[in-house]
């Protein structure tokens, strides 16, 4: 099906290709050969503002079941080609936002279709396990290829889960668990304690609390979104824990142009950290962890140094809290290394580190200690899905043979640097270009004008994603080559040449 | 690949299935033809103790990894069909937990398998979309054709997830956010609500309760958690909220027996739960919700009668809170109706039903003035899984076309019979038969007899759930047989008669 699929849409891309050729011609490259993946188009091709027609009536139709507001348009996904979304209008899209930064290797990409047509597979499918009491004969493989073999430094533990959010949670239980155990010298919990946690008080169920960041997302759950503070809508109405949040450091972009006063910045939320740290054993509340992400994404693509997670990490084995790398939108190589973390350059560089999204997978590596000390207490029905492991397997496997961590530092580099000539170009509109590997991002003068941008851009072909309160984010697959930072740059430059 | 590996495995099986036969002759049923489906195998068939020496291998490796107190044996998924579980040892097991209950029709069920092969599904695996922004073509006509066209009366609405725990804690915060809106008028929340949700302070995150019942089971992550109340070790060591626990009905059973003391019971409980509504209401933590299971399950499988749940639902009605129905477990068909709220014979049965496990994908419907006001309120990457949706499609006609709600129905009276039988014949060590549809249960004398029958009946072949403190509980698939029944009897009561 999908070669037959494929030569359709290049014949027809073939025909539309030119269109978007002209008018940003400065981005074009001169030297880098244009190496249109097999599988895939060379180019978007519009047929219709978006949401075309037929996307307004699904629109309508699903307004019927859900609320649709978050809805941008309907895709036609089996059309879809690597980094090309098509949707149920026949436009085709460059996709840099990717399912939220969910989609690896691109769309439909041969690898990932030859898993699901291996006969092997099937039963990992059709059967899906309670992993926790009945696994399939090869899940310890299965982990040890996949899982395991991309593991964080001094992690040799992983615990699989069906998504980011229960990925978190799950790990702010074990931190909690692990905590507990400690405080009461790895002793039986008293009577009291086994009593009181029935009916949610304490000793039982005790006032620990997690410390997070303003700006931080770490999921939607109840316990994940008492660490997230990046929009109100997400926490409004929603009852929530009286834990404490440090500052974020605000930092000043080019980092390398503004390394004493980031250095400062870093410094005030450090010892922030340690303030609210010794105010919440005070309030007896202690912090049993610390969770951060690497970047932090949706609340605005914000960078610290490594000098800071450096020392956070420390400050957090002082006061005896777990350390939690939050990797569910940095993890999976889009920094150009697998995980954001290893830029940092540490050989113990976290406690915890949960992943997601581009994994297929959510779940969470942790060092030997924070592992429960007894069955049942980090559980659920599932615990993740073995059929999302074989395509993560898959998806390693290309990753490897095509070099894609090196691809995407390359990449990253072509696609910062056209940031930088762009908010050069129009400095009244964009400005604090920032990014490691592809995992990029620029902001805008305002929100309406980001807004009006990405509208633009997508009537043009180009599908971004928004972050903070004014910032575009720019999250593309694995498979986004020089090439396609060239389409990326030109279509942004008419959009922005357009923009009074 | 499917059909080579029946063929080997009934002419395994056919040398093998007389073994049984003999020694619980009487529950043999001497009417009921032996319908085989195609695709199954016969009986049981042991090989070894379980777990077998290949499984406890396995668990060694699996050991390294991960905490793996809780697991039973590993599993060949592969040889395993309808009822029947192989392990790796090449045991067969007749399985009446079904992967905690979340099997529906049998294990490689040839119209599953059907769906893997169906080219035009191919796609919906590889292609894992952001549901809450860019859902596929189809999805509207996927959610009518699958869950819309089971929804519970009252309900058009349905909002898919990825597990339980997701379903259940998106469901809660619908019903805060719905409380919330109400209290404040359906206005925009005030600057001072929008600036303290982000520091995790009211009045922006309220103090809102959910009340819940003392042996309830609702999920692990955070705020499910703070309803669950079965076993102390889900518990344990993990913050939660100060929110109302009422009783749940202790009934004595048979049902039919004991109707004037249940009834006062039922009563009883009635009355707390009005009064911790009123009592949480002076305490400023009003009563958004209440949340309850049909049956509770993971809690020791506790029934209550129809008559308790409408009052219930108007007492909810009366003070203002949301109804929520909790049919994770229950829902399906495994009660002979595909919700167990059906036997309550409402028109109107909740605000909230959640579902999970056997229905492949989490979700939760809802009446429609439960859904949030604005996008981004109830949110996630993926927010359920289109691949789940095909499964379910699939199952769904299965269940149609089979009559299975009907077989259900059948099987359960004569495994409900059977236990009433073993219970009169083993008052010692039996007590309590109960049950609604297949999903039964039986008591015994202590958990350590409980366990140990568990134990001896897995080694002849029949693998069994617990739950509450002593309760063996029974979760046969959907296309569980009156023949599976009898299969299930002789070997309980073979275990039994060997029990001193």
């Amino acid at each position: 099906m999908a070669s037959s699929l494929l030569t359709r849409q290049l014949a027809f891309s073939l025909q539309k290709n030119l269109r978007l050729a002209a008018p940003g011609s400065r981005y074009v490259s001169k030297t880098a050969t244009k190496t249109v993946s097999e599988f895939e188009y060379d180019a978007p091709s519009m047929k219709t503002a978006v949401p075309g027609p037929k996307s307004q009536e699904l629109l309508r139709q699903l307004g019927e079941i859900q609320n649709v507001g978050a809805i941008h348009f309907f895709c036609n996904y089996e059309e879809s080609r690597g980094n090309y979304l098509v949707d149920v209008d026949g436009n085709r899209m460059l996709d840099v936002y990717t399912q939220i930064s969910s989609i690896p290797i691109g769309y439909n990409h041969p690898a990932l279709i030859k898993v699901m047509t291996n006969p092997n597979n099937v039963s990992a499918f059709v059967n899906r396990p309670a992993l926790g009491i009945l696994p399939p004969e090869n899940f310890p493989d299965k982990l040890n290829e996949s899982l395991l073999s991309i593991a964080p430094s001094g992690m040799t533990r992983v615990q699989t889960m069906a998504c980011g959010s229960c990925s978190n949670e799950n790990a702010f239980k074990s931190m909690f668990i692990w905590y507990r155990n400690k405080e009461r010298g790895y002793t039986s919990p008293s009577e009291q304690e086994v009593g009181t946690c029935m009916i949610n008080q304490t000793p039982g169920c005790p006032d620990l609390s997690i410390l997070s960041f303003m700006g931080a997302f770490h999921g939607r759950t109840m316990g994940c979104l008492a660490t997230t503070h990046s929009k109100a809508i997400h926490k409004l109405d929603i009852p929530s824990f009286d834990w404490p949040i440090a500052p974020f450091p605000k930092l000043q972009y080019p980092l390398e142009e503004f390394v004493r006063e980031n250095a400062q910045e870093e410094a005030r939320c450090l010892e922030e950290v340690e303030d609210l740290i010794v105010k919440w054993r005070q309030k007896d509340k202690p912090v049993a962890g610390i969770v951060i992400e690497p970047i932090q994404a949706e609340g605005g693509d914000n960078h610290a140094s490594p000098d800071f997670f450096i020392k956070l990490r420390n400050i957090a084995r002082k006061h005896g809290c777990a350390f939690h790398v939050d990797e569910v939108q940095t993890g999976g190589g889009t920094t150009g290394k697998f995980w954001a973390h290893e830029h940092w350059g540490l050989d113990d560089p976290a406690d915890v580190v949960s992943f997601s999204k581009k994994l297929q997978t959510g779940g969470y590596y942790h060092r030997d200690e924070m592992q429960p000390d007894k069955p049942y207490r980090i559980f659920n029905t599932w615990m993740g899905d073995p059929s999302k492991n074989l395509f993560l397997s898959e998806v390693l496997n290309v990753i490897r043979r095509e070099n894609l961590l090196e691809e995407v530092t390359r990449s990253g580099k072509a696609l910062l640097q056209g940031l930088y000539a762009l908010q050069t170009q129009y400095p009244q509109i964009l400005s604090r270009a920032r990014g490691q590997g592809t995992f990029c991002a620029i902001d805008a003068c305002n929100d309406a004008t980001r807004d009006s941008i990405m509208l633009k851009a997508r009537n043009k072909g180009l599908f971004m994603g928004s972050c903070g309160e004014k910032t575009i984010r720019f999250r593309p697959t694995l498979v986004f080559k020089e090439y396609h930072v060239h389409q990326l740059l030109n279509i942004l430059n008419d959009v922005l040449a357009e923009h009074k």
